[in-house]
């Protein structure tokens, strides 16, 4: 059946179980997955109930950042210290195997456990801009910085890089020798992530050229 | 800032709370988000620590299927109906706007709360060919169904569409009167997924052609 997703390597509590051959230890591939990604989900626990909560970020050195309002309860939970979760998945490819149990996906996911601290002051505007720099190049030095007002509005969290895992799965089916001469297609069907043709706002008032991304 | 993206709307543990505005409260659309998703994230914790778990899901229904090994501690404990956040998010756009503060994304999120139930028997078998054909269309009856040994080896889970929410952000940036003469490019750059060129299994022994999706 098309395999689960999941990681875990490092501590115990991130140890690689399921495939462990999976896992990866260096940092440099954690890395090149956080950089790689945009949104990752953010798993917290209110009141017993766990959410997984979808969060822009970017790296920053041996931490993540995001950031969020300071109207959201979950992300006061977290400013406060809650154990929290990053989880970043990014999908390679559909693998085709001769088996339904075979049949999975390729993806390179990273998790990364901690708790968050908050940023402030000098530290929180560069957050903000390796945010931005990050989701969206170029723009910090082209657009409008915070007010004080939209500042004290967000809050900025780091994520220390300490307990991590990534997994990637990669390559052809796995199939056993047995289901070889099964006549179907087997291989894999890669997705990719591509920008379309942007969209000027209708209220734009200057002739701009859009970024090229 | 780049907004992270959160989701929640139904009982008062999904109601939005973050830009109601954005809320969602048809089902036709929370089952089209669904649909058009592949992967998910699974929050659940494991003493008092909360994990997003990414998981390739199919909406059956009023319900969403998942599965995995049970070789998995948190499948397991999912199985053991463990509370659990089943979230779905999908990337549209990356919103330029003139500020930080106005800088976003347009997605949509689907997020699921509740307890998963344990498939079996016959129920099993459709469930798997579910995932299957969502994940992979007319997958299923080319290849190998699962045996019993591998039907033994894996967790099918059910998560009923109860309690959910649903947020979709989309449409050009939100800016502000005063800052639309900014000299600035604004406006969205859309972000699709597609498919890259099927990469056969070196080991195929048949002349056949690759799914065209």
């Amino acid at each position: 059946m098309v395999a689960p997703l999941t990681g875990g390597a490092g501590t115990d509590r991130t140890r690689v179980r399921r495939l462990p051959d999976l896992a990866v230890h260096d940092r440099q591939s954690l890395h090149a997955v956080l950089d790689a990604g945009r949104v990752g989900h953010l798993a917290i626990v209110d009141q017993d109930q766990p959410y997984a909560l979808p969060v822009a970020y970017a790296r920053d050195g041996e931490r993540v950042l995001v950031h969020g309002s300071t109207g959201s309860r979950l992300f006061r939970h977290l400013a406060a210290g809650a154990p929290a979760c990053l989880t970043v998945t990014l999908l390679d490819g559909l693998v085709l195997a001769r088996s339904a149990f075979e049949s999975s996906m390729n993806y390179r996911c990273a998790m990364v456990l901690g708790r968050l601290v908050t940023l402030d002051g000098a530290e929180k505007l560069t957050a903000l801009e390796r945010l931005s720099e990050h989701l969206l190049p170029g723009r910090w030095a082209q657009i409008r910085p915070p007010s004080a007002k939209e500042l004290a509005a967000t809050l900025v969290l780091a994520l220390p890089l300490d307990e991590c895992s990534l997994k990637i799965s990669a390559g052809p089916p796995d199939d056993p020798e047995d289901d070889l001469d099964l006549p179907v297609w087997a291989g894999v069907v890669p997705v990719v992530e591509a920008y379309g043709t942007p969209q000027p706002d209708p209220r734009l008032r200057h002739q701009l050229p859009a970024p090229e991304w």
